[in-house]
């Protein structure tokens, strides 16, 4: 397949192509002129991000790809006001663009990325921030385009991920930089439930559903979107544990010495799972490929 | 009250600050540096907007609004791929700024503007347009907003207004230049539900709620969206009576001429009333107002 994948710099974005150019498919990644692309592999090609939005449309025309796959986003756990306009921009304005050019040139498909915190427990739109706002507000303007539009549209719902090469700020790196450092890392109670999967278990979600769309299969509605829950959701203190256990050292948490954050989320909603799709690598598993290789 | 309005250049905030102004309130309006402002009171406060996101909340500060009438859009029936970021810009972004200068600094309450087009007969989410889309898309960043944050937010959603001083190309603007000019106006077959109302219909609402909202009445509820609606919904067809019988003269229309547009809505939803709120001037009455003195 002809494949456009935008967020290619990012964690999830650089494991998928990678694992798209070994499956044989032709990815092309939309990147910032500013991005460093290095580790992009070399078959992608990469194309700029136009300047005007009806260069989008153009590529598109040119390039006649036979899906997108977006997964671009601005994340921020808790916002500034001088960061409103560029999450908006990354978030809500360049997701449109993409859709627009992808409805306008008939796109066979397009899977959007979503994120479990724009929902409470039972699936009801409660945005744990205005990262998760800016993703439900960028599912609204999908939802304009997906209305007779020749080209389907889904959103694919991620949770936590981790793996290799991860520079975000996430749970696993903070634990490691606090063993690296032996520094005493306070903590909220922790007795929130955690969904995370690794890596190769989310990359063979986008695989699996852009496998789907291309078949165009009877499975995959429209306008929907489906989740990529992991089957071993824990507490907190109990991941705590088992990243102990691995490593093989004690972890320096002061569990319970912070507040739990405002609008933590203390169960994470299931969603409406990937059809044909389950988690093949454990946690455990992940967490010796990420960790002690 | 000491309230800020935007969209003052607008139709419907034009006669509402000019409402404001003479019900005794201190009014700014928050406009653009290149607006034309000639038709705003003199008695209201001109703001310009800021530059930057932390000069909303600076002003906001320095202002102590009692409360906030968020109006300020940008329209279109139908969109091409360059009006994409000005519309988002406008219609998200501007509004964002507003919202969290607005909650940063305690503000008792703002009203935003919603539109029926937003929503199916039945109030589900099916927006006519990008227009559409980018409304209910600031909603979400308001539900994120709304949430633990001392002001109290609520959506006023409108359905079509007409009055003195509209230069919007709505329904009766395109009828009188037909008539005017004596030109055949091809339209669709006209079956489709029309819910308009006489301007000054909507500005009582506006009052209306900011009363409640100041009196802090237990009858509105944040986060909630309240309606407008006429009392005199007819079909497009017999509104053309309706006019051409104030009119006194006979419209030049060429009914199912044209198709219904894409996602014309036939029934508009009816939502929930703002309580307490009631149309008092009638289609007819508002007709010859406006076109007759």
């Amino acid at each position: 397949m002809k494949l456009l994948v935008t967020g290619a710099t990012g964690f999830i974005g650089g494991h998928l192509v990678q694992r798209l150019i070994t499956d044989g498919h032709a990815v092309s990644a939309l990147v910032r002129s500013d991005s460093n692309t290095d580790t992009i592999p070399k078959e992608v090609s990469l194309l700029n991000i136009p300047e005007k939005a009806d260069a989008f449309i153009s590529l598109f025309s040119d390039k006649q790809f036979d899906g997108v796959i977006h997964l671009a986003t601005h994340f921020t756990p808790s916002h500034t006001a001088d960061q409103i306009e560029c999450m908006i921009d990354a978030n809500i304005t360049f997701g449109t663009h993409i859709v627009e050019a992808a409805t306008s040139t008939n796109v066979p498909w397009l899977i959007n990325t979503g994120t479990f915190s724009q929902y409470d427990a039972e699936g009801a739109y409660a945005p744990a921030n205005l990262y998760a706002a800016t993703k439900q507000a960028f599912q609204d303007m999908l939802t304009y385009y997906a209305q007779g539009a020749s080209t389907k549209i889904i959103t694919l719902m991620l949770f936590n991920t981790f793996g290799p090469g991860d520079t975000r700020k996430k749970i696993f790196t903070l634990w490691k930089e606090a063993l690296d450092s032996n520094t005493p890392l306070p903590m909220s109670p922790g007795e929130q439930i955690i969904d995370t999967s690794y890596i190769d278990n989310i990359v063979e979600g986008f695989c699996h559903a852009a496998h789907l769309l291309h078949e165009q299969s009877s499975l995959l509605t429209g306008g929907e979107t489906y989740s990529l829950p992991s089957s071993e959701r824990t507490t907190l203190r109990d991941l705590a544990t088992l990243y102990a256990d691995v490593i093989g050292k004690k972890l320096p948490i002061q569990f319970g010495a912070m507040p739990y954050r405002p609008h933590e989320i203390m169960v994470p909603l299931v969603g409406k799972p990937l059809p044909g799709w389950e988690q093949r690598i454990s946690v455990r598993e992940g967490l010796t490929r990420t960790y002690l290789s």
